[in-house]
This record gives C-alpha cells, sequence and structure tokens, in this order.
C-alpha cells in the first residue's frame, strides 16, 4: 500500500511533480541514432494528450549499439550483472516508484493504488523474481572442471573452462495496459543473462518504460558499461516497426507482451530468435456451488470489475449449470446471474468506489467494442447488465465505462470463446456442473486461458477440475473468497501463463524463461601444473 | 573398454550371437497402426543388406497411441519415471551392449571399439546426464507451498499445488553415422519429464533405435505404463516422413540430428513443437605453435583418422600461418603439412591398424564426395594425401577410404568453409597465427563450428583464441596430446554444441535442453484447517 512507502506522503507529492513536469516536454534520453521525436500518448483519465515526445532511433542503430556493448557486460560476470540490476530495481522502487505510478494511470489508465501495486512493487517482484531464476541457471553451469582419465597408456589431466555466452540482442515488447509488470522480469532476464535490450514499447505507454530505459542506461553509464545495453525504440500507431526489429538479423531474443494476433505471428516468424510470448486470456470461471454463494458472487464481481477487466488475467466467462449448490439447497441459474450482475452495479454505483475499482478504459477501441458486445448480447442473448459510463470524480473527462454483463447459451461460442478486452463479461448456461468444467476448459485450452476459477462443494468434481484444468494450461484457483482480488499473482509462488494454450508460450517466471538465453561455451587443456 | 565389462568374453560372444540371429528376419516390435514392413540396411563392412524387416506404423495412429498413453505417465510422479528410465539404461547396458555394439557397427560403420565405448557406454553416460538435469529442472519447482498475505481486512492464507505438465509427443529424429549417442539424452529427456517418444531413426541405421525401442516398450508395459510412450516409425529413402512428423498437429518437440539442410528446414518450420537440433560441424584446427610439435601433428592426425572423420566433432580444416612456433624455431608450414599428411599415412598404412582407426566409410555417398573433393583439390590446390581403400582384414568387401587431404589457400573458402562429411581434411595458408584464428572462428561462427583445436605456446594469443572461439560458439581444446582423441567429450563436464551458430540450436546437456520440455500448471485454495 502506498501509505506504507517510507516518507510517502512526501514521495508521493515528489512523485506526481515529477511526473507533472515531464508534461508537454521532450523527454531527455540520450539514445544512438536518433532520427526524430515522436509520442503520441493520450491519459484515458484527460483523454487529452500527454505532449511528451522521445527520441526515436534508427533500428540498425540501435542494434549496432547493443551488439557493440555486450561484451563488457557478458565479460562482467554474474555478480556484478546481478549487482547492478537488484541496484537498478531499488532505484526505480526509492526514486521513480510514484513517478512511475503517475506514468501508469495517465498512460494505461489504471487507478492509483494498482499503478502502485501491481504495476510498481508486485512487478519490481517480478523483476527480482527473474534475477533469481537467471541466477539460478548460470549458476548450474560450473565455472570451471578439472577432469582426469586414463586413456590407454596415458593419464589425461584436463582443466576445463565455462564461460557463458549471451545470444544477443533482445526486443522487449510492453503492451498499453500494464507495461512494467511483464516488461520489468523480460528485460532483466535477458539482461542478467549477458544481454542487451532494446525496449519497444506500445506507443500508447511509452513514458513507464522510458522513464525505466533511462535509470538504467544512467545506472549502466555510472558503472563503467555501456548504456547501449539498454535502449528505447519508439514507433506509432501509423508506422509501426515491430516486425523491422523481430525480422532484423541481429534480433536474438524477443519478448513480447500484447495482442494475440500480433503474439502468434511473433511466435510464428521470431526464428532464429527465441521468442518468449503472453497474449490474451479467454478466462473462465465454473460456478458449480458454494459454501457461501453470496461471498463468491463478491468476489467474483470485484475481480470482474477490477481495473475495468483490462488484465490478461481477469475473468470473462461464467460457466454456470441449471443448479448452483450450496448449503441451504441449490440456486437457479438465472437468480445466480441476477446476483452477479448486481453485485457488479452494486460495486459500481458510487462513481467514487467505481474510480477505485474500475479506473479508466486505456483505448477508445474498448468502447467501441462493449458496444459491439451490447448489439450482440441483445441479438443472441440477454444483456444482465448494461454498461454506462461513470462520471469519475477526479477527473470529468475521464474515459469511462462500467462492465457490460451478457447471458448467453452455449451455440454462442463464437461470441464468447476469445478473450473480449474490456469490462465484459459473459455469463453461459451450461447443461451440468460437468459439462462447465468441460466447456470452460475446452475454452481455455483452444482459446488460450491465462487463469480459471472454480466454486464447488464436491471434492471430487474440486478434484477433476484441478487436472481438466492442468490439462487446458490455465491456473486455477478455488473456492476464493475475501479481499484478495481472484486474479492476483504473487511473485515467487504463482506461475504466470503456463505456455500450453494459446495464451503465450512462456511462463513468469521457470527456468526456461531464462535458461536459452545464454550459451554455454568451453575450453580446456591439460593441466599445467600437476600438483595445483 | 570391452575387456572390462563384467564376464566380458562370454557378453560379448552373446551379444554377436544375438546380432547374428537378428539377421534376415522381421524384427519383433509391436507397434499400434502397422501397416506394413520395410528394412534397408546395408553393412558397411560386408557392403550386403542386414535383410532385416521392422514394422512401419501410420504416423497418425502413433501419434494418437502416444497422446493417449502421456496421462499416466505424466501422472507417475518424477521418481517413478526417473527410476524406470534408469533401468531401461541398465538394461540396454546388462542385456543388450554387445548386441548393440555389433548394431551399431553393421549400420554405422564403426569399429568394434568405438561402437563399444562412443555409442555404448559414452551414449549410456550422455542419458544418464540428460535425467540428471531433468531432475535438477522438475526438482526446481516446488510441489506444493503456503502462502499467506494481507488484503484490508483479511489474512489469506492459500494452500498452492504445482503440477509438471509434459508438452506432448516428442519425435526424436537419430542420424546414420552416430544413432544412439543424441537420442539417447534426447528421448530420456521428454521421457524423464513426462512426454511420449517417437523415434524416427535414419533408414539406413534402424536397428539400435529398434533395440532401444524394444527394451523401453518391454520395461514401461512391464512396470503397468502404456509401451506406447515409445514408439518407432520407419520411413525409407525414398519415401521419407521427416516433415510429416514435424508438421503433424500431435507434434509438440522434436530432436534431430542429421543433415545441416534439413536440420535448417527443422528450426525453421517445427513451430509450434519446440526444436532441438544437432546438424553439422565446421571443425577447425589453428596450429600456431607447439611445445612438442610432433605429439600435436600425432594428436591431429589420430583425430582426423578416427572413424574416418565421420564424427560431428572432427577436425577438418587446419590453418596453419607460415610458420609454426616452436622451442626448436619456426617451422615453415609446408613442412607442418608434410609431416601431418605423414602421420595420416603411418596411421592407415598397416590395414590392421586402419581398420581400427579408420572403421568404415557409412554411406556410398562419401566416396563420391572424397572423389569430388579430390578434383577440386587439384584443380584448386595441391593434394597432399590421396584418399585410397584399404583391404579391411575382417571384411574383405568393407567400404573403406584412407583420408584425404587437401592444401588451399584461403579464397577457396566456398570449399573448405562447410562440413565435407567423411575422410576429408584440408590445410589452409593463412597469413599469420592471428590470420588462422581470425579465418577459423570466422568459418566456425559463420558455418557452424562445434569442436575447435588450438596449439600455441603464447598465453596471450591462447587467451584470446579462449575469447574467439567462446563468440565462435565452439568448443575449444587447446594444446593437447596424448592417447586422448582430441574430439572426446565426456558426459558431465564436456557441453556438446552451444547452439550459438549453425551447427544446431541445442547443447547436449543443459537446462536448456531440458527446462522447456514441460510446464508447470497450478492450483491455490484457501487453506482448509487454519491449524494444519
Amino acid at each position: 500500500m502506498p501509505k506504507l512507502y517510507p516518507q510517502g506522503e512526501a514521495a508521493a507529492a515528489a512523485g506526481k511533480a515529477a511526473f507533472e513536469a515531464l508534461l508537454g516536454q521532450p523527454f531527455a534520453l540520450d539514445l544512438p541514432g536518433v532520427t526524430g521525436q515522436a509520442g503520441e500518448e493520450i491519459s484515458p483519465y484527460t483523454q487529452a494528450p500527454l505532449g511528451i515526445t522521445y527520441p526515436q532511433a534508427d533500428p540498425d542503430r540501435l542494434f549496432a549499439a547493443a551488439r557493440a556493448a555486450i561484451p563488457g557486460w557478458a565479460g562482467a560476470g554474474i555478480d556484478t550483472r546481478l549487482n547492478l540490476l537488484m541496484e537498478g530495481l531499488d532505484r526505480l522502487y526509492r526514486e521513480h516508484l510514484f513517478t512511475l505510478v503517475h506514468a501508469v494511470m495517465h498512460t494505461a489508465g489504471q487507478s492509483y493504488n494498482m499503478a502502485y501495486a501491481g504495476s510498481g512493487v508486485n512487478a519490481l517482484d517480478r523483476g527480482i523474481e527473474a534475477l533469481v531464476y537467471a541466477e539460478q541457471a548460470m549458476r548450474a553451469v560450473a565455472p570451471q572442471a578439472r577432469w582426469q582419465r586414463r586413456f590407454g597408456p596415458d593419464e589425461i589431466a584436463l582443466d576445463k573452462t565455462y564461460r557463458l555466452v549471451p545470444r544477443g540482442v533482445a526486443v522487449c515488447f510492453t503492451c498499453a495496459s500494464f507495461p512494467t509488470w511483464n516488461a520489468w522480469p523480460s528485460m532483466l532476464a535477458s539482461l542478467a543473462t549477458g544481454n542487451a535490450v532494446i525496449v519497444k514499447p506500445h506507443p500508447a505507454s511509452v513514458l513507464p518504460m522510458a522513464i525505466t530505459v533511462r535509470v538504467f542506461r544512467a545506472l549502466l553509464a555510472e558503472q563503467g558499461f555501456d548504456p547501449d545495453l539498454v535502449t528505447l525504440c519508439l514507433d506509432t500507431l501509423v508506422a509501426p516497426l515491430g516486425k523491422v526489429l523481430i525480422k532484423h538479423e541481429d534480433c536474438a531474443i524477443v519478448d513480447f507482451t500484447g495482442s494475440a494476433r500480433f503474439g502468434q505471428w511473433v511466435e510464428a516468424n521470431a526464428h532464429p530468435a527465441l521468442a518468449f510470448t503472453e497474449t490474451s486470456g479467454c478466462n473462465t470461471v465454473v460456478l458449480a456451488g458454494a459454501e457461501d454463494l453470496d461471498a463468491a458472487i463478491r468476489s467474483l464481481a470485484t475481480t470482474m470489475c477490477m481495473f475495468s477487466a483490462q488484465m490478461c488475467t481477469s475473468p470473462q466467462n461464467v460457466y454456470l449449470p441449471p443448479w448452483i449448490d450450496t448449503p441451504e439447497g441449490p440456486v437457479a441459474r438465472d437468480e445466480v446471474a441476477a446476483r452477479l450482475a448486481a453485485a457488479i452495479a452494486r460495486l459500481t454505483e458510487d462513481p467514487r468506489r467505481a474510480a477505485m475499482i474500475l479506473a479508466t478504459v486505456q483505448g477508445a477501441g474498448t468502447l467501441a467494442l462493449i458496444e459491439a458486445m451490447r448489439r450482440e448480447g441483445q441479438a443472441r442473448g440477454r444483456v444482465l447488465l448494461d454498461s454506462r459510463p461513470y462520471a469519475h470524480p477526479d477527473f470529468p473527462d475521464a474515459r469511462t465505462a462500467t462492465p457490460l454483463l451478457v447471458s448467453l447459451g452455449k451455440e454462442a461460442r463464437d461470441l464468447y470463446a476469445e478473450e473480449r478486452f474490456g469490462p465484459i463479461g459473459f455469463v453461459i448456461a451450461c447443461d451440468s456442473a460437468e459439462d462447465a468444467l468441460e466447456q470452460a476448459t475446452r475454452d481455455a485450452r483452444e482459446q488460450g486461458g491465462i487463469t480459471g476459477f472454480l466454486y464447488a462443494r464436491d471434492e471430487g468434481f474440486i478434484a477433476r477440475a484441478e487436472a481438466a484444468y492442468a490439462r487446458a494450461g490455465a491456473q486455477l484457483t478455488i473456492n476464493l473468497t475475501g479481499a484478495m482480488p481472484l486474479n492476483f499473482a504473487a511473485a515467487y509462488s504463482d506461475y504466470h501463463v503456463t505456455g500450453l494454450n494459446g495464451a503465450g508460450n512462456a511462463a513468469l517466471t521457470t527456468l526456461a524463461f531464462v535458461a536459452s538465453r545464454f550459451a554455454v561455451t568451453q575450453s580446456r587443456r591439460p593441466v599445467r601444473d600437476a600438483n595445483a
């Protein structure tokens, strides 16, 4: 919580002032090969341009500079790299956290608290976690070994020396609605293992990563390393550079967070670069029963509202059997659906509370999608709860929308079985609890689910659901109620994305996320001093 | 050594008899979806067909059977899988080693001793090594965790459970000249992490892998697992099935050992399957100086002769400065080249000794390549040592060829800067030691070198060479003389292939070789007994 930050009030005020001082200015960032300035960020809170411009650099020059910077960094050794990167995260925390909070708010549209927690401290935790895995993978390679064996008449003794050699230049794509959470661990995984990183932010959310890049560049230079290990490649909505970067002959690693469509292109076309992707989540809820149905519905409603469901982990589809099992007896599906709609309505009726939980809508396209889904819902099912703008108490021009909740039958799978990014939820009528589980896990598996949520009372059913979600490759949360957001993912104990379905091919964080970012080379020679 | 095997003489005789009993027969192997029988192996020792036929199975049926077999295997747990796979390797060692020796000799064409050591015990070691890495990667994931955190008014306590989920069905391609050495670790890496494996042997070297598949199938069935976890997909030279297997919708992992050309296709086209490749080696030697020039030349000559240089680690290109530095003063390049040719000639003049070291030539195409390289060598350089058949003392019809050694200038790079598979070596005239190092490491980097070999007296030059070979991605052996083959790669301390150049994208064995063969899924739920 922001209030627990050391001298939090002063830090918060200073961060806000620092953010405001950036507005309407060219952002001071030295980069190699600058060819111009650009910037088209629009605050979802004011719907006005931030007016910040950033240097645009020539991709060839960025790659060349990054390549030139690698040898010194790769040669610096594991401890030096890890210490420097920890210091970088520490600086982001100590010196820039509240600036980043406002940068995230006014680009991604998150609430103050989420920008602090989700895009701030939790994302820093994810960065540290990536360093831990990188260290494990690198330390698994002994720096040297003495080896001895008899070959015929000769006792051969060799000293073997191992080097960790980075892959090369990594390109880290960051997304519009959650710019730091995936980016920091990806960047740090590449840097820790000796690579250079070109950050390619979504043009709508540049500032958080521009600040990050500036912090790391300054730190690298200060410590005697080439700052071009970390650069920024800005593109614009009309002239995207993503494919140019990925197909560049010097691109060795791609980390991508963003749309499923481009993510699939990345996975298929990144070769020979390694690709680590996280795209979208068709996230499912099976509500078969609950010990405390009200608590379950409250948790579900809250999580479906949080940041207007603009997280890749937000639940979207609620699969309901005809009757939901409770200690007080079965409750009819329509009643449960109505109670869910009512709970969402209650959470969002007070604008101050709505502002805390819904925050704003990042992109204007989401409003059009809500409109389209409303029309489809009316035509093919029933709108249980309509979406409307709410009046943000602090930002009268904020782009806002309360959730749309639509009731559908299974035949409308073309409508619900993909991520509909934004405050859009579906209640899907299933034949039974088993059918709900089957539909939900099939949609997760085939359409790419990151998270799954289950409420049930029957332990046998729960066990089957755990197995089915494991096969579907979605991370399952069972019977959780209370104040924790259902989709909260903790560093060090929650794996984000499995790689088993279309929602992405990489997890934050496993050994597989780091182990292939470097290679091992060796040299060996006869032991020179046999007594050593 | 075979003589150290327990009751080695009896075992050797029994293995030979077992091999001979297989000849001219259908190989007894139950497989799902058998559609016919085929077999076109020809012994390089007799140049006569082995006359063994194997069941050919429909790929769709193999994939379906493999998929169906996975859940029971994946659910069995790490210890069960590892114990069973260790038992499988143990059976290969205790019950089938000498049968495999003859199977390797009469398909790959290796000598008895190499088939025993390189394709037998050392390959088994590589298999165990893969199991060790698989265990490390899997144990890095805790099976469960209890997690606690305050969210506003609520102290949330969750039990989190993690599952290792295999990717699916792996296809393991094995090569003609070294069928077990890459195959066993690849198979075991996939199986240990819960996947099924379809083995796709080169049609010229089926028997070693058919024996392997039969051993593992019997063991799996005996232990209550579905034997279809390990199957064989036989194709023929005129009707290859490689691309069909790789592009099959159920193909999740490809391990490939074979030609650079098909390997590159695999790397580019395996997606969405993971690809682990080892193709060919343009392997380089820089001979700048030596404390004992005779010893260096002897080692080099021996290793260039070994198995007629039909190993992906065999040195091919010897880069020489005008003068080679020795304690007795500089020795002229032409003299060193002549001494190398003489050393090779000496090693191969006695047919009994030639048989031990050169063994046979696996494929008839290699003889045509020698012929072509001789012509090119005569036209563009100088033939230092011509290739000729030698009379194998035990197999009068053996396909044999002593090494061809050609002297070239740097301008003939199109000739020497790629793997010329077989007993073909080049001596390349360079401007200086530094130039030799630059040429050699450039060829390794650009054309894909697996190994590099250096002889030098200047420690500064050696240090630069270590760095240059690390950048080139080839494993370097420095100043090694004596009875150890220069390209001997020991399990547990020698990494085979770096993944940094075109010789392949994967190393035997690193965490990266195993860590992505499984994913982590999780489920979490509130702690049910707060006192637990």
